[in-house]
């Protein structure tokens, strides 16, 4: 299988994603890479390094979508981009089923939703990042920002996916699955949740659990979490937000703590780094984009090496896992 | 001046309110207080601490509100409520300008909006909470859960009552005021944040800084944050839920890292404790209700007696503050 790749996507692209590609060949021999960006340059980031080039073949595209462009607009027009080329062949390649990018999230989802074919039975594709959970399991929530605007079916169809999904990454068989609202009680919320909230609750296919608030999003009691993309990408951000906020507070806390809070620090260094470690979302992988033929996962756009390294292998684990095909038959009623 | 109070609302009600109650009386001598509930039983309670009896009051109440009850029913059927017989007071007494309560959020909003007037110019009141941020100042969000459904025009509403509470509270000329979305760009979001969008912008009165994403709501850099109730409730209860999380991954670290993290937490624990007082919204006392012709304040579910007195506190301030009559001279265009 080929990994289709946004060879300058995100904030450390190229350098830190050959790096991490680099490493991610080293860890696994199953799988190419079709790199998409300016040959010349890639070439000669790749000669610095050791690596079996018959793995990585490289397309050439000489445009970059950048974060201050409207999304459908530069789809549009930047043909010749590293996202176009990259989810154009994506859409035509018969052994190549995941693209990966940390590019601008909006013409990453722009383009996938313009270029690449939907599953029958979606109407919508949606992002679903896997979120880490106080006890340690992980979550879905799903949509993430895809869909700003959401219609009570499609929230159905964003349970179904991320049911698929899970028990796929997850290796369970009845995912639990909640809706995000601003209360547990079937009325709460907006109309179009207490919709959704009946329909969840008629369809015998998934494990609905009724309403989740968002301060329980991660406390691991669900599998799965459905919320329009807006709420979901609220959701998301006040999570990552409130994490750094706190490791911020205690950087300052310590520096201006004297020695003892520096010593204190010392000896308590292995487990805040592990809690760092933890809630990192970047070490779950990136965002994957479901509802499409192919599978495209969006990197976070400040990815480090590792990050790189984390999706690419992430991508090669899905395409075995064949996520699309499961989400394909819970839509038309044939899961297993 | 006289705060009237929900002596049954809260998990810990009566007895931490008591002992709350108590010490805000020792803290200010400035005012009295209304109590609503069970009057043997808070004579019962309150006669095992020593403060001045001309200072209370107690207002008979039979019943009591629950959690589990639907606000709106209850408000209308349990007529004996503390919350009823406190809201009807407050409605006609003119010595009396907050009722605090630590009840039912949902009965509270209920009770209130349907018992209270609103100023001139607000089509319906909103719910308030001052969060923490990064940088040590505050920042209130509105609307935090009174109105999951809005309009462009109530958001402008939400803006300039945020606003006028935060030059009252922060003591400042010119709060710097944010659109929450999910994204920076004036297109982002659902319709509703796009047309709000368009509205604060033309607004002279109001210094509109553009949206915030829910990653940047505790940076420091907004006084205001507006945000309809549905998607400020999920922003906040993300906050909260994710500090929560980070508090207890951090305990449950030092019990598996031996007696390294254990020593490493006791010479931390000064800094940790100060990062989880700045955290804890409970001690920037209750969220306001603004908009309506007398303050509420909703204090947290789970208040234990310092958290009331402060709540109780803030209710003096507030009334000192003229935040009413403030909000309703921004409404007006009159603000100074």
């Amino acid at each position: 299988m080929n990994v289709i790749i946004d060879a300058f996507g995100g904030d450390n692209a190229p350098d830190a994603l050959i790096q991490g590609l680099v490493w991610a060949l080293e860890t696994r021999e199953d799988f190419n890479v079709i790199l998409i960006g300016e040959e010349t340059l890639l070439n000669s980031k790749l000669n610095k390094y050791k690596y079996d080039n018959k793995r990585i073949k490289i397309v050439n595209a000489r445009e970059i979508i950048t974060n201050n462009e409207s999304p459908v607009e530069a789809i549009r027009i930047k043909k010749d981009s590293s996202i176009v080329v990259g989810l154009k062949l994506l859409n035509t390649s018969s052994d190549s089923d995941v693209f990966v990018s940390a590019g601008s999230t909006g013409a990453v989802l722009a383009g996938a939703v313009l270029l690449l074919k939907r599953l029958e039975g979606v109407s919508r594709p949606a992002l679903a990042p896997v979120l880490p959970t106080v006890n340690g399991s992980s979550a879905i929530l799903i949509d993430c920002g895809a869909n700003s605007e959401c219609k009570p079916e499609m929230l159905l169809q964003f349970g179904k996916m991320g049911s698929a999904y899970a028990k796929a990454i997850f290796g369970i068989k009845n995912p639990r699955l909640a809706l995000l609202s601003n209360g547990v009680e079937a009325k709460k919320g907006t109309e179009l949740i207490r919709e959704a909230h009946k329909l969840f609750q008629v369809d015998e296919n998934i494990n609905f659990c009724g309403n989740v608030e968002a301060r329980d999003i991660l406390c691991g009691n669900y599998e799965v979490i459905v919320a329009d993309g807006f709420s979901g990408n609220i959701a998301l951000k006040a999570c990552e937000g409130t994490a750094l906020m706190m490791f911020s507070l205690i950087k300052k806390g310590i520096e201006k703590g004297g020695i003892r809070a520096k010593f204190g620090y010392l000896l308590l260094k292995p487990v805040l780094k592990k809690i760092k470690h933890t809630l990192d979302y970047n070490n779950q992988g990136g965002a994957v984009l479901l509802g499409l033929k192919k599978l495209v996962i969006k990197a976070h756009g400040s990815c480090e090496a590792d990050a790189f390294k984390a999706t690419i292998l992430q991508a090669v684990s899905l395409n075995e896992l064949k996520v699309t095909e499961r989400i394909s038959l819970e839509l038309t009623g044939f899961s297993v």
